[in-house]
């Protein structure tokens, strides 16, 4: 395979987005993460925490809405979505680049894009969750699992396929025991050396 | 990290025996898989042929044994089970390897050994098994999905945990679309280059 675009898909608190800043910053191509919200809100009108939530992102009552209100037509996160579909495949046509989240492993498929998937341990993903955060989280392992679950539910939804499983993604590591710089170093040489 | 071991578990016909063969011999380590069998042959009087069925490995009707007959205390399944147990534990303090199957990454653990997981989508699959046995294979596609299930068995069965689940491995390789020597070249350069 030869492709130009990787994207990182990754467990809540993996440190998948890091990975991917490191990773674009070693070969000089640019990160696309909160840049795609932005763009979204400005096509859309819609306000970037109002996206995050109707995406993969952040908790809140909007994701439930991806799987409401049809009966009159797409919904609010219906729409987001095609605006976030036209946004990935934009992006990818200007050039070679790392897009986190967003499915954009499902939205440029295998042909086009390096798909990777970010998991981690329990105990390594809470430590992180919890130094980010600090003391606002109270129980940072019940956040986990339920911004995991959101993740796969949008996923599922947009995509027809399982979230985390294997059979979608080119390569997957566990940051918590190859550590950080250890993803980055082992998809920055996947990326440098492939096979045209 | 740092392991000394490389445990590889492969969807049928992944080439993840292939793999290992290529790693063990750029690294200059050995590569276990038939000795095991042998091994285990050898210390327990069973056949090659039956510690194969016994196993992940070969279809037959021996596998079911695995989950019946015990209401008289272990069956031939767990006997085979204990000796590979001991063998694979004695391999891996002998010195640095590579361990083809036989559950090996759960055996060793995370602490001890790089545990890769091999897959590739179906049409890559068959392929290779056409490749292999030629005409003597009716359906490969039905062959593969029939040994992978009976792995999955196996593996559930010994170890607790869920066969091919991203949690279970170090990394994971997609080797239709990565190529054979793609793998190798990524789970080489790995263990040369691991953080101590």
């Amino acid at each position: 395979m030869y492709t130009r675009i990787i994207s990182i898909s990754r467990e809540f608190g993996s440190g998948g987005r890091s990975i991917g800043r490191k990773v674009a910053d070693r070969l000089g191509i640019p990160c696309y993460d909160n840049e795609i919200i932005e763009e979204i809100s400005a096509q859309s009108g819609f306000s970037a925490d109002y996206i995050r939530e109707a995406g993969e992102y952040a908790p809140g009552g909007l994701l439930t809405s991806a799987f409401s209100h049809r009966q009159y037509g797409p919904n609010n996160a219906d729409m987001i979505w095609n605006i976030q579909y036209k946004i990935i495949r934009n992006l990818a046509e200007k050039g070679p680049c790392v897009i986190v989240g967003r499915c954009a492993d499902h939205i440029l498929g295998d042909k086009e894009c390096l798909r990777v998937f970010i998991h981690a341990g329990i105990p390594f993903r809470t430590q992180r969750i919890a130094r980010q955060y600090g003391m606002s989280v109270a129980d940072p392992e019940r956040m986990l699992v339920e911004m995991d679950r959101r993740r796969a539910s949008y996923y599922g939804f947009y995509t027809g396929k399982e979230w985390g499983c294997v059979q979608n993604y080119d390569i997957c590591l566990d940051s918590g025991t190859l550590g950080i710089d250890g993803c980055v170093d082992i998809i920055t040489h996947l990326y440098e050396n492939q096979r045209t």
